[in-house]
């Protein structure tokens, strides 16, 4: 699934693994959540709102798209799922993040490909061109695992073709706010084409896998109306509700998260770059970096990081990856300096093993 | 859908109502879950075990059901919901909650009636009867509105029937535990009997509704299959993990809500009997109580209820009930005593105002 299952290898066995496979920033929880966790607290024994009013003016005041419709979901998971079960004949972007096929699949949805280019820039013709054949695409931005953003500008043309052909757009923004979401988002569009759905979490960028919040936004009344159908009454905890107040505007969270990206991203680029382990390290928007792999493959690779008492994501189970390809997170300093560590004695004792180390 | 509306008519108008409508253990969260919450905090910024394998351990325990096989839900709606999409024709006796039929209809199931008896006890010939030409049952235990148990050894007839005619049993335990677990639920018949899936939550009894929280459990493998198949992962947040860890095998607060039941459903049922704005008040093993009224219809009661403060379920939108019922949750002592001390003065001054009396 996601990578390394750190509960099988890891937790369950009582190992402590230095988790690059899971793409969480490692800033970890905002103080804001735990600071204002009573108001959940204090909230258990009621059922939520079933409208959830207020947890949705709050992601208008985020997203700034006061007009646009609103969905919850119970992770961004749910919201994916459903809004991949509108389509028949559904168009990937691929190499993509794995959960779009099995869903498509699940749904009885046919499949169509769209394979990013060599350099791994998205092929905006080529999606284009199937999409005529098809009622539905979907795309991640920045894409899942190379971390490449969607260029706005470039984007606009298949936005029209959708808009004139009733297609629907599914954009799957989970990774944005490591991007910058001024600059990166489709969001701008969500007016002028209804073809658009936007998805999000809280999961990533605030760390927050374990509360379970998604959203989903479109200026289409029309798919907003035929997923709401779709979705069971009260699908968000109480926490998920108090953590959207609270995290999507604690600035002192997100100017320390864009800091340490800044700064990690060309640390980790560039240890990676000088490594010998590798063929290739592709530029990222986000906060994981895919890279080509030389010698090894990338079980031989990942087993031998393992050893070492780490995991990577191994990239062989990706449409249009082969398995001369892993993802790795980019995290705090003292992992990253670990990671790189480690790496560069590949050529004398393979990897340096973490745990004698330290 | 599940009675008054908190947040419509008060907590967004700034009004504080005595909520009867809504069947919550008033003894609220249990203090074992708020002792323990930092185990959730803690794991937050981890994707839970995609297997919930301890979760799963814990539900074993309290159930005693080792060889069953377990599925757990964003709420025990996720669980009736899938189970119900497992039906091509369900078969609901009625008066029931009303989710059954509207996931029914999502669905796109056939749906058949069963109506109780007029004593609201449940006719198991005209069940059994009906379920040939079904190929599912959906049934509460207790029920709801009315709070009665399923008589047990009546009920096997219609196992019998269902296992060898491959239908599927889905039992709907929410409120159990009000009742007894050991002398009412039908689990101990889950190992003989592979149609049978029975689902509960930590919802009402547990008081956490706002954690979202169901699990379900069968002997079947199939039903189990089908069902996990078409789950999301991931859908527990780490807040529901901990509570099962803890409130489930939290003996003090076990016995204190039971023992409250006691003392005050017969307060409620003595107080409720003595009144003349009822027309019958009729037995329960839940916590909730359902009564006819006498002169007025649900809309005058509830409005006139509403005005004092209070709300109530009006009982007119479940199937095989009129508006002359309406159903009230039993509270705490001071809440119970307050809506009796109301219903009093219904021939002098309609009801009378708590807040004025306040």
């Amino acid at each position: 699934m996601h990578g390394g299952d750190i509960y099988t290898e890891g937790i369950l066995k009582g190992k402590a693994l230095l988790d690059f496979s899971s793409n969480i920033n490692p800033l970890g929880v905002p103080e804001s959540f735990r600071e204002n966790i009573n108001e959940a607290i204090n909230n258990l024994d009621k059922y939520p709102d079933i409208k959830y009013r207020k947890t949705i003016e709050y992601l208008k005041e985020y997203t700034g798209q006061s007009n646009a419709y609103f969905l919850l979901g119970n992770g961004a998971a749910e919201l994916l799922d459903l809004s991949i079960s509108l389509t028949k004949k559904l168009l990937l972007v691929v190499p993509s993040f794995i959960e779009y096929e099995e869903s498509a699949k699940k749904w009885g949805c046919e499949i169509e490909y769209s394979y990013l280019l060599p350099d791994f820039t998205i092929d905006y013709k080529d999606i284009k061109n199937k999409l005529g054949k098809c009622d539905g695409l979907i795309i991640a931005n920045p894409n899942n695992p190379n971390g490449a953003c969607i260029n706005t500008e470039e984007f606009l043309d298949i936005l029209e073709f959708g808009k004139n052909n009733n297609k629907i757009i599914i954009i799957d923004e989970a990774f944005i706010e490591f991007s910058g979401i001024k600059e990166y988002s489709v969001a701008k569009y969500i007016n002028e084409y209804p073809s658009l759905i936007i998805i999000r979490a809280l999961t990533k960028y605030f760390a927050l896998p374990g509360i379970r919040f998604g959203y989903a936004f479109t200026s289409n009344k029309s798919i907003y109306e035929r997923i709401k159908q779709i979705q069971l009454p009260w699908n968000i905890n109480c926490f998920a509700e108090v953590a959207v107040k609270h995290v999507l505007f604690d600035e002192e969270y997100i100017e320390n998260s864009n800091k340490w990206l800044k700064e990690e991203k060309n640390y980790m680029i560039n240890g990676l770059k000088d490594l010998s382990v590798f063929n290739k390290v592709y530029p990222t928007n986000a906060n994981y970096i895919l890279c080509e792999l030389k010698e090894f493959n990338c079980n031989e690779f990942y087993d031998l990081l393992f050893k070492a008492g780490m995991l990577c994501r191994k990239c062989d189970d990706y449409v249009g990856l082969s398995d001369k390809f892993i993802r790795l997170a980019i995290k705090d300093r003292t992992s990253n300096e670990e990671l790189l560590k480690c790496l560069r004695n590949d050529r004398t004792s393979r990897f340096s093993n973490r745990n004698e180390r330290n």
